[in-house]
């Protein structure tokens, strides 16, 4: 079975160390422990992966559209200016669920509206690590009703 | 132990007949058996209302700062127009989740601010029925980690 | 035959009261009564009500969607704010006609903009009372056209 | 005693012809023949005209004010955009009833806002053919009203 | 003689337990006593009532034009989303002056505008507690200087 | 010598009897005759026009860039919605006045701005009948003054 | 076969005079007669025009939907500022090819915007003369992949 | 004691000459007058000023820092257009009552932001001359308060 | 007999020298001198000043209320962004012509809007030294006109 | 003869496969092949490059600079979001001809705006792969034109 | 030689006292001290100035133009209100150098633009007292350069 | 000791060639080169790189946090488009001084907003590559300063 595509944009790297307060004391490979583990007890494998170049996101999600059954994707910064991630999403044809670590409706507005969110089947945000388990849930559950169709 | 207050706004009685291309063909009924099983599961009790009244959802969200453990709110076409249910929110002391049944930035711009997101720990939308079992996983965390500190 | 929901938002029970020079001297009797009368010519019966509370009007329409052929609404100021009375008319599944007794189009530019517009088969403004027995006639002749569809 | 000019803008010499979907099957003649129709029974005369030339429109405009006893107006496209044939109809005196055969607020972003609806007693519009009638009708009452003051 | 009617909006009721840092320790009954006491210093009946429905506020609105003398009125949120109670106000005829216990204009963008402002005789913010006070006195002269016209 | 052409947009030839408060009790062939006394006094010629036709001025500017020495241009309601007449303007290589009989900076905020002005030498307005004749003195000084460089 | 409606806008005719550094130093008939030999070549015939009229744009855009395979539209001033015209070519079920001399996004904001553009198949713009012939062999081969269909 | 500064930005020397409608009767003495026997009242004393040059009322604030106890300030006109009297409000330290004659709230939409109220401990405005008694009752228990703490 | 006040803003004393592309060669001396010999034609006194100060404007404006048959005004970069002499002038209850050097709508934009033109009978702008001249003329008509009424 | 750079940008490589409604059936290899064998015919070469990256665009953008006669881009998403492309194609100094290969006047608002558009010669765009072939004609006919000044 | 003007505009006296968490403890004399100091370090003398008065700072900056170098501003406050300021800048023709002790981009939103900007060579913000020595040091460079030219 | 790095967005390799009216004629060699002889001046040392990568300007910001003492950033274009680099500069916890060669201020809108700025310290703009030299010393001094506190 092919795996979900857990695709986190820039500065994602930093996680632990930036800015505490907003993103949470776990680190990046925290996220991808937890991620993993997740994802085994609901039967699908998950690839997680990490860029700062806007660019390579657009590829990694070129190649979920052959390789992955779903997408989830922190664009982090990315989300706010990204037409090329637009697109590539709508392209791919995947279900796809947007997470964030932190609540970006309680920040600054630029970060208020996100080129991704109008791909997504749907949206979560401000519940830090955890938000990545419950987006996996999410797709288990998309994975599972459009497969009885 | 409190429970969660599991709060539901305009039409959401209506779920199940309205426009099922976007809501999905669940009853609210269905979303409260469902909720409370998960509820069961987590270990907390679930409080499930609806009502059409902006003032009587205010109401609730007072009470539930006496009363609840916790929010979790979809407060529909209310979200996008209440501030009384904003403060009402602000004012509760109690972690708030947001839900949505539908992905509301795949909408009319109008639906795209929600005054119910700044005064939440998090959002989760576009998951129909399922977004409230996230909500309540979601909540559950929040409520263990804070008693750990 | 189900009857035509007459529905008539916040201050219209003040009709012939307040500012008559914007919106005429008739009161609200009077023009249930004239509603009353032309529905009969029509062959229709007329349901005729009032409130000031958004949620009452959103559980009138609501109720409609079981027991109403048609809707006629004057929905006054929440015409201009509500979401909730807009997805409540959308949900219904009936034919919608929005009356205005006084010209909007004229008035402050916060009464430009109407929710409920975008959601009714058309729009009459600026006759006063006669605009309800102009309503009733554009129902009619829908209603008529849709039987023989 | 003096006919009402009902006066039709740009493209409704298609009527029936394009884009049904939106503007109904009916033509321009039939809307003209059904227009004389309803005008006699009310006791009036229409003087049923069309073009395509703003600067034509309000040159009809200015002949009304001599010898027309009201204007129906269906400005069409230059109800957005004509600042001239607002001020042509606000020099005329004579009571205005603008109607559209589709529902202008359900449309395009650029056609909700009417230079005519600032100058006109009022508005009809979503009801097809049938609008004209009513504003025959509505046009009648507002000239008998001010016939008694 | 009529008395004053002190009208409160939605989470007045929470006073002295919301927020303190901003709406400062009083509780609503310490503001409502404090209020009659000065009322009847000036010679006046105070009739104090809060809610957290938009109708009601808007049916007290409509009972005070037959009622009161005049209308002190902290609309909370609602003064930043109600039409209906603009529209209530103006039909009144009485003299009206808005209170808020923040200085709304320090605070959130949407706060700033009020729909109640435009129907009073002035505005009072920033003062706690007290602005009621104020504003009595400032009631009492208004009712002072038009009783000699 | 070449004439000074003085063009008038839609509806001046109503002046003197659409709304005097606004425009002046003079008639449009009184400001023909005051501006060609004016005119020769300044030992100028002027050809005077009017049309309700945006195409025509469109056409009468065309005409000017051959056959006038200078342009005086009212154009009205076409000033605020015209990029043709603009375009005109700016072909035609000629000195251009804009005029205007009311004070447009005092009237509805659509009036405010004139596609005319970018194109002018220099704008007069608020003068009425006698704005005309301020322009034929300004356009004489400008002609003056560059035929001696 | 039909010819291909090749329609140009007001002050086209001042062509090769006109700012010559923005529209270069071809006359229109310089254009019509490129437009005639490029249209030969590719087995097409050619109706070249211009106007200076809104509304004649419009009569020959009805015109065409009749007797022409496909329009050319050069609106100039007019693809800024005409509903009227957008409306006629998506009445016309006809392919539309947009063509600008200039490039019309490096000139002032006013010009950014056509009402055309959203009715066309495609645009074409800031070529100047030649652009039209480009014009003539996108639509040369829009009409043979339909005719394939 | 230190007195409170009553500072009156420009055209208030003109009060009960101009703009009686909106304005009042009453002149600046008239207000001076009024608030130095109020003053007394409340056991402080106050110092009147009044000048046209928004420099010259930056000058009076700072003063104020070192030798006042508390402002009160209509800036009238300043109000909505100086950062610099903003500044130096926020830089005096002091509790600040901003009072306006009018209820600029129902004026122009340039006068409805001012950039003192952001440094403001309260606003009053639309009461007349009272407006200034008022304040100073409030700045009383203002400093009463502060005292206390 | 009053004389004119023709007042003169900020930096306008450089004139003559500062970007002469703009605003000419001539000196304010020359300007004033002019407008002295003009004034003297047409039966007038004219006290010409000038100064950088904001309020002195302010002082004169309130001065020539008492000694002035009329204002004309230059305000220079005070034009766009003061609301104090928008005040005065209107308080000042006479004619007001306002004037600009050059041609303000063909500048930056923050140039196109003036305070001084919504409160003056008319403005005459582009013109240069001329338009003083011409402002006295329209000033002596409408102080004229407004003798014989 | 240097070539044409002919550049594409994010998620063009997926041609063919992503949403052929808007984006035709052709892959970018087709369109390759197409260029090439439309730029022999013309006499041409063509480097034909696509890309996710926007830094690679713009490091092919600055090695155009020496190697290539001219530049068809396509930027794809980057048009809309990238002053990187916008700049590395001005300092280019080349001729540049901007692709799309639909017409992005028709689709999403965000979508309107090119910052490729203000430093191109001129834009093709709505013709799918044919286009590319526009391109390189307008292009080819650029170069000859300014072979010869 | 001529000395540089250093210009300072309102509350900069306040300097040391204001907000020192954003403009830092050092008293305006010290920064005079300091700018002397560099100044001669680089061979130049700094005249040293501060007003609360718009038009003092623009008669100071007219000036300038006869007697000084070169102009180091921060206008505080009136940067981003006065576009007097900007006309004597602009009219000076020596070079300016922008300064704040602040950095502006990270405060309020109406800070964030300064009409000085356009008028300067370059900009310094948020580097406190030593803003002014780098203007100097900058200044000198800008003087040297265009000395060599 | 730690290096100050010095880091160059898109297409400052180009500088010297690119448009040097507005860049200046100097090479990023030279700028690299008087970079290091001011840090050795000023007891630094200084890390000069550039990207027109946005990803790799984010791992440079990335390795600074661990690497270096300071951020000297020309983010160039894309310090108007990248809340990526925003992001990392805020994580970084080091100084952060922005430099642009030109006055941004001055150029086109899209330039006037910097996500960098508000992450910065300083913002020093204008100055070509003296620039770079003056934020050396900027940095300097914050770093001397925040090594006494």
């Amino acid at each position: 079975m092919k795996p979900v595509y857990i695709l986190n944009g820039p500065n994602l790297n930093l996680l632990g160390q930036r800015e505490p307060g907003i993103y949470g004391a776990d680190t990046l490979d925290d996220v991808a422990r937890s991620c993993k583990t997740r994802a085994e007890a609901l039967g699908m494998a998950a690839d997680f992966r990490q860029t700062n170049l806007e660019g390579e996101l657009v590829g990694w999600i070129q190649e979920a559209r052959l390789r992955a059954c779903g997408i989830i994707i922190n664009a982090a910064a990315y989300a706010h200016t990204s037409v090329a991630i637009h697109d590539a999403l709508k392209a791919s044809d995947l279900p796809v669920v947007e997470v964030h670590l932190s609540n970006i409706y309680k920040r600054e507005p630029f970060r208020h509206h996100s080129y991704v969110s109008a791909t997504a089947h749907g949206v979560i945000c401000g519940f830090g690590r955890h938000g990545y388990e419950l987006a996996l849930e999410a797709l288990s559950r998309i994975l599972t009703a459009s497969a009885k169709e």
